[in-house]
Formats: structure tokens, C-alpha cells, sequence
């Protein structure tokens, strides 16, 4: 049975996983890039593009950051982490924050309850517009999976349905310690989670605490 | 001059510093022991009177758990960890949770709206209550620590107040992975905290993670 994963998922120390006033110049709104900058430096960060042309770190940072490819078939996505419109589409030419060849490389379905046509990219990926629950929205990333497992790629809303339905195999969660106040939070309203998971904590020299979550048996 | 330190202060992953509905036989509402199991093992926390009689654990959780005495010649804390009563003393009978020869060995401010006499306990504690803000506190506290070190105690509120008004110079704080939902939030209204100290995380096999907030100079 494939497994339905979170990967590099940031939150604050006050568990926010996006700031305030999420907009097209600010996908993390005032957060801006503090959440993801352990992952920039890494080899996987690296190759797609965020820092420079070295050949990345491969320290624990890189060792979390490049199982998020490993073994995954398909990516479900919030429409927030799509684009930064909201409610019907506006201008169906947007076609994601990442160029015309997106780092997925697999079938992304994107939920929304504004459906519009399958978009082609370069490179194998494909966006699927899906206006579903998240265990409607498992069964159609399933046939699209190739037996392979499901990425749930966000944002902190879609994480935390998906963590409240009881959907989520496993799960890396990073802790950047910083204090964001205001923003979207990923622990709110699940209470007792910790039941349902072990949960390892490592550090990191960039100062961020790695935590995986695998499901109990 | 004395430094104003926190210790052995447990949030869980979602930020409570205690569970919701705190009484008189549950301290810390429905959080149970479980933000506390991490430090009753620890050599510090058996010699209080915690976990049985043997020598306690010397590793990274006593560590840290050891240092709560080390310096201090005061503490500071809320009503609430003084006792479960609100308002108007009902019972002025009541002279807090720890017996005749509270574990402080040093005086102790209690902060309530309710002034009542001093209480000598065995062992060198003294409570003194008094009305105040924290600045205020302060000074009556440094009147009191003969050169030495203030404590803030706790419970979540306090410190957060001190945080707030940006009076405390280090603090340890113990993330412990449960997931409580409701309760005493500690980061609340504390955005950019991280610019005023450097956290640095450490893994203890208990599997809690310890950060240390030192504050920038």
C-alpha cells in the first residue's frame, strides 16, 4: 500500500507554517523566505535552483531535505500553495509560482473549488484540478500514483485537514526558531496527535529542528 | 548585575505551558504529568521527591535540569503556580503545593492583586505577595536575590509577561511532543522574540528537545 507523506514542511517555534498577508511577491506573506532558508544551501534545494551553482550541502539538512522525491508518484496541493488568487480563476494564465518546468516531475493534483482544465508542463509534470475532500482527493491520487507513494505538499491548511482526517502515514516537520505572532497554524485543533505517532527530533547545525513523525503500528 | 533566567519550562509542540482547567488536583489541567515526565527521572527532580529513591539520571536532561538552583537567590512566580485559588484569598490556610519546606530554599515573590502577610517556611522560604508589574517586581525581587540571580517561576502567563516586556536575559525552555490543543499558550503576541536571542536546540533521549535563549549582546 503506498504511503501518504509530508515532506521539509516548516512551521515557527509558534507553529505557524505561513505568515500574515500571503500576496504574489510574499507566497510566505511576512514570514518571507526565514521558514525555508535551512533548505536553500542543501544539494537538493541547490539543483532546483535556490542557491547558486555549488554543489549544495550534504549535511542532515540535505540527508531530510532529499527524501521529499524518493519513492513519490504523486503530490497533492492546497490552492493556496498553487497560486495567490483566490475564489473563481481570474486569469487561467497563471500556471504556478515555478516556470513552465516545475521540480515535481510527477501528476500534482491541486484542490480547489474552481476546477479548470489538466495543465501540461515540461518535464512530467501535470496539474489536475480537483474539487474534493482530502479522502475523496487520496483515491484519485491513488490511480494517478503508479503504485508509488502520495506527497502532501501543503500549504499548512491542506497539511493539517489531511493530519485532522487521519490521513498522514508520515511526516517531516521543521522547526525554525523563529516567532512569526500571526499567520496560518499548523497545530490548531489537533489535540492528541502525538498518540497516533512516534515522533524523533534531531538538530541541525543551521539551527532548525528536524521532526518525524512515523505512525504507530 | 543579576540575570533575570527561566528553567526547565515545558511547552508541548503546540505552545501550552498547561492544559486546560487547572485545579487543585491537576495542576496542569488536562496535560496531566505529561509536560513534566521528561525531568522527574533527572538526579535534580528525584532528590525534590519526584520519582523514588534512587540517584536519578545524570544526562542532558539533568543537565539542564541541575541548573534551575545554581546562582539563584530568588524567584518570582504567578498566583497560579502558587496555589488554585483565584480572587479574594478564601483561605488563607493555603501555603502552596510543596509542604512545610518548599523545594525554593530562597524567598519567593508570589505576584497577586491580593496582598496577604509573608509566610516563613522551613528550609529558607520565604513567600512574599505582592501587587505588582513586572518592572516592579524586579526591583523588589534584585532587593531581595543579595546579588545573585531571579528565577521567574512560572506559570505561562508570567512568563510570557516578562518576555513581553522583554525582561528576561536567558531562558530554557523543554518542547515536549504532545500535542495538547487548549490551555496557556506561552508564545502568543511574542512576534520577533528570535531578534532579541540566540536559541540553540538540543535532543535528549527522552526524546523532548531543550532550547537554550541566551539573549544577544
Amino acid at each position: 500500500m503506498s504511503l501518504v507523506r509530508v515532506h521539509n514542511f516548516s512551521v515557527s517555534l509558534d507553529g505557524f507554517g505561513a505568515g500574515d498577508g500571503q500576496q504574489l511577491d510574499a507566497p510566505f506573506g511576512h514570514a518571507g523566505h526565514r521558514l525555508m532558508e535551512w533548505a536553500f544551501p542543501t544539494r537538493t534545494f541547490t539543483r532546483m535552483g535556490f542557491h547558486g551553482d555549488g554543489p549544495g550541502s550534504v549535511g542532515v539538512d540535505e540527508a531530510f531535505a532529499s527524501r521529499w522525491a524518493t519513492d513519490i508518484g504523486v503530490e497533492i496541493m492546497g490552492r493556496n500553495k498553487f497560486g495567490p488568487q483566490r475564489g473563481p480563476w481570474a486569469d487561467e494564465e497563471w500556471r504556478g509560482w515555478w516556470g513552465e518546468d516545475p521540480p515535481f516531475h510527477t501528476p500534482v493534483i491541486v484542490l480547489t473549488h474552481h476546477p479548470r482544465p489538466t495543465l501540461e508542463m515540461d518535464g512530467g509534470t501535470t496539474f489536475h484540478f480537483v474539487d474534493a475532500q482530502p479522502a475523496e482527493a487520496l483515491v484519485r491520487a491513488r490511480e494517478l500514483a503508479g503504485g508509488r507513494d502520495i506527497r502532501i505538499g501543503g500549504g499548512t491548511n491542506t497539511v493539517r485537514q489531511f493530519l485532522a482526517a487521519d490521513l498522514i502515514d508520515e511526516m517531516h516537520i521543521v522547526v525554525v526558531p523563529i516567532l512569526l505572532g500571526r499567520g496560518a497554524r499548523l497545530w490548531d485543533g489537533l489535540e492528541g496527535l502525538d498518540e497516533r505517532f512516534r515522533i524523533e527530533p534531531t538538530t541541525s547545525p543551521s539551527g532548525v529542528v528536524h521532526l518525524s513523525f512515523a505512525r504507530r503500528r
